[in-house]
């Protein structure tokens, strides 16, 4: 069964790691607990939709990024095809070479 | 502060009806609660991951789908562009006469 809140954990986690920030620094932005935000960076706890707000808005990063990042894990698990939103980088590395022998 | 779970229970109902199935069919069919659901679908509880799950199943809509569609609506409420899935009908439409005329 695919758990939504295993891939809301994956992806608030994803998130601040790449923004360098550590589960203290989000906890405290956010107000929550540190130990709960990491229980639901690890998909054991739901997180509410008021924790959820806090802490994207802690992440800076939009709800709705989040959640459709979280759509397009779970359609992959789902074994949906994604339609992707950029052309992925080592596509565009491919063609370069043919478009510059133009 | 926008409420994921109010989307989620707007995007539950809205694929309910386009089903044309009851709140009772579903929630049987989930084997949830009929209030429950009913109160999932007016954002007044959040639904776990495992409800969430039944749900979807007894919908037979993928979860993607339905996290994908929550994620574009919170884009419109955060105000951010959202990138059409399809071209527009009135986009179509207002094409379709100049390409005919090629």
């Amino acid at each position: 069964m695919i758990l939504v809140r295993q891939e809301i954990g994956d992806v608030l986690r994803d998130f601040r790691l790449q923004k360098g920030r550590t589960l203290r620094q989000v906890a405290s932005k956010a107000s929550v607990a540190l130990g709960y935000l990491s229980e639901v960076e690890r998909g054991q706890k739901e997180a509410s939709s008021e924790i959820l707000a806090s802490v994207a808005d802690a992440l800076d990063v939009p709800i709705s990024i989040i959640m459709r990042e979280v759509g397009d894990r779970i359609s992959v698990l789902e074994g949906l095809q994604v339609f992707p939103d950029v052309v992925p980088d080592d596509l565009v590395a491919s063609i370069e070479p043919q478009l510059s022998l133009r």
